[in-house]
């Protein structure tokens, strides 16, 4: 199938480019950097979303929604946040279209300058802390944990769907806590909920762990994060979760009354993640014959494509199909009947395993009359012939194998990309190979930015679970107490 | 309860400002025109959603993402929509900030100016027909049934939370069709899904009608709309469904083949609901004690209140509080238990009926010794005694009762509020009483005009369901066939 389409082995980005667009997931828009997300697309996002909204209300989180703008002068307050950010923002300055005097078309109406700019959210924290200034007066109203699903505006000079574009969808986590340890505490709950959803409903193993200085949020103290490794070896930041400790209370002057009765500044916590999570699934599983989508999250699980002859035989097919669905749908599987006669058996059978749908059952007249039906599962390709009575037991333990290996596989690769590397030759020649580098690191950023600048490597992350151990820095050969993922990323 | 809270009577506008805030449904941020939706009134608005969101998969649409920016030329392409939505844009002139070299603090870079403005959407028609052109080729890729839920921006000079913000969510459908008679049927339905909305969930009564070309969308042939009137007797515009015939095709070049091999335009509609709804959900059913919430979409549907002075018979309390709560819950009536003991129950009295928690239960140890319990309607404010055993049964009957009755009551408000007028001095005195004037028109936006200029009030639509009659035009004396709807409005 899809013959002219190129493999991973052949051309991996190219691969993934065409993959987003002929799965029908996105494509690129007339704005620049800008994706139209397609309905296809759109439902998997829509799984994602309703998931993760879930396990944030699970854990205590409501949702609400501040402004798209942020008047600019909240940028400057808060000195590293306006530094990580400022170069990457859209900035309106008039809230007027005219008639162009001097010719055609419309201009900016310059009596509608606005007195202050106001800049395209890149990430809210400055506009919420604005906003909780008004909301906490004591300890009684901490903590406060709302969440907001939204839209986010980062320009970014090279963009690729889903990756990295100039607009995308995520959401942000903003909470308020009296203490440290509350908002540290959350920090980390919220990182454990963010791998805990990659690895249960997205079959992407992560690694859990905390960013060094070099890659911590602008404006944070501490940034834990899941990172994933593509097929390819590259690493890919799938979530990141900041306490921030008193900077945006500091910037925003946002005190409470303790219990103590002292006016303390409060302190908080953010995290998010975004689109992005769309092509981290896309690239974790999917295969030279297109994309590949562990059941929980595809909005198709099971499809049918009936084949026959005579009306005789569709009305048989059809009586089968109508109690398989039923039955189905009571389970909560979505299925999708495809007996459409504008397009033949042969092309759905392409068109499905394209678009990742987990299990196709094919209804065939022939085989039925020995009460036979034929199944396919997506994630090996694999085909099996089974009695027809056993059509729902067999979905339904595919559907739970199928979510199980596309984590094994996925775990397994990575597990075969991840190695230790103790000397600086070793490491030149490893991190070309791709995957992930376990290296000792002196700890400080001068020697990551040197590797960054000699190998385009970065510590993706500092493993929680990473043992004591006592080595010396790949770089410098200074002293190190454990080992740090090093990898190429996305 | 809430002495201090303005009554509708008093001063209904600012009666619903206070409300607003005090019932903790939104606030204004400080962008001038934006507001926070906090956590409460968001709750509110998600179960709009998500009901909503149902209604359009069920009549078959898909959900999909659009960016949020719109090149400026776009808007030029059609010549009454630039027209419509020029004057309240906000302009994205550059893409980074830069450090002021005359001074302090930041301004947009002068080298990151865009070659071309982009508008921050105010409806999305432009940027999604120049999607559609690369969608659509043959008749067999019609219909297209997209939705969006997203932000858009319209620069409102004066503004109010929910009715009339700068940036508001909403969301906007989009479909395209091979014929005229199917788009417009497309419309036709859309509007009706919005009044089973607005009638079956939100208890407010709906006229289903068609704008005159005055109040028609910039771009629409047809704009079809669903009016309610709130308590102080304004019209509120609740949604708006339109029939854009080929103008966006046009103006974006989109063409099909038809089944008869002919190259031709595509037909349009779009339309539209947003937290505006918010806004008539608010006006139509609160009164002078706060909030009123219909079941439907209450966050809080049941909330228990345990009185009690020893830790017995606080566990007494209890367990019958947990039986009740697993009982609905299994009902799928949301319910809390407010135990907390910070504050006193006539504390939590106030704070849920000002927050229109439709049903109330008081579990008091002493009630309690005789098996009873108080229960309370927020819609009527009456308490009755029942039998501890009739708790959940009366819940049940409770909430169905309410959602009624407050359909009833907006009914019968909306009935007593509207009557027929057949003289020009006879309108200039009624429109001063509010309400809706059913009056004869003689059909030409001039005449409309000059109403408008007189008294204020417009034709909030021309409805579906009027019946043909024989009249004189109230203003110019023309001949008219049946009766529109005049009114003042939000």
């Amino acid at each position: 199938m899809a013959k002219d389409f190129v493999t991973r082995s052949e051309n991996y980005s190219e691969w993934y480019n065409e993959l987003v667009v002929r799965a029908d997931l996105a494509e690129n828009s007339s704005v620049r950097g800008c994706m139209v997300i397609k309905p296809y697309g759109y439902a998997i996002w829509e799984k994602m979303q309703h998931t993760l909204d879930k396990l944030f209300k699970k854990t205590g989180h409501q949702n609400a929604y501040f402004p798209l703008f942020i008047p600019k002068s909240f940028f400057e307050k808060e000195a590293e946040h306006v530094e990580g950010f400022a170069k990457e923002c859209a900035v309106v300055t008039h809230h007027r279209l005219a008639k162009n005097p001097n010719g055609n078309g419309l201009i900016p109406d310059p009596s509608a300058k606005l007195e202050e700019e106001l800049i395209v959210r890149p990430t809210s924290e400055t506009i919420i802390w604005d906003t909780y200034r008004k909301w906490i007066k004591s300890y009684r109203d901490l903590p406060i944990l709302c969440n907001q699903w939204a839209n986010v505006v980062r320009w970014e000079m090279r963009t690729r769907m889903f990756l990295r574009t100039a607009e995308f969808l995520w959401q942000e986590g903003h909470t308020a806590h009296a203490t440290s340890e509350e908002a540290e505490a959350e920090t980390i709950k919220m990182m454990h909920v963010y791998a805990d959803f990659a690895e249960k409903y997205m079959a992407m193993p992560v690694i859990r762990g905390v960013k060094s200085a070099n890659e911590r949020f602008a404006g944070a103290v501490e940034t834990y994060c899941i990172e994933a490794m593509m097929q390819d070896g590259k690493a890919l930041q799938a979530g990141t979760s900041h306490f921030l400790g008193q900077n945006f209370a500091k910037a925003f002057d946002v005190k409470f009354l303790s219990k103590e009765n002292k006016l303390e500044y409060v302190w908080a916590t953010s995290w998010g993640v975004s689109t992005r999570l769309m092509g981290a699934l896309i690239m974790t599983h999917s295969d030279d014959n297109g994309l590949v989508l562990p059941p929980y999250l595809a909005p198709i699980q099971v499809v049918i494509v009936p084949i026959y002859k005579t009306a005789e035989e569709k009305a048989q097919i059809d009586e089968i199909a109508d109690n398989v669905i039923s039955t189905l749908k009571a389970k909560d599987i979505s299925i999708k009947y495809d007996d459409d006669e504008k397009t033949k058996p042969g092309w759905k059978f392409n068109e499905y395993e394209f678009k990742g749908v987990p299990v196709r059952i094919t209804l065939g007249a022939r085989d039925l009359k020995e009460d036979k039906v034929e199944i396919f599962r997506r994630d090996t390709c694999e085909k099996e012939i089974i009695h027809k009575d056993e059509i729902i037991s067999k979905c339904e333990s595919l559907l739970t194998d199928i979510q199980d290996n596309l984590f094994k596989k996925a775990y397994d690769l990575r597990a075969s990309k991840t190695r230790n590397v103790d000397t600086w030759e070793e490491f030149k020649q490893e991190i070309e190979k791709g995957g992930f580098l376990m290296c000792h690191w002196d700890g400080t950023p001068e020697t990551e930015e040197k590797i960054k600048e000699e190998t385009k490597a970065t510590i993706r992350c500092i493993p929680l679970d990473a043992s004591e151990e006592d080595g010396k820095c790949i770089y410098t050969g200074k002293p190190s107490k454990r080992r740090v993922v090093f990898a190429r990323n996305y």
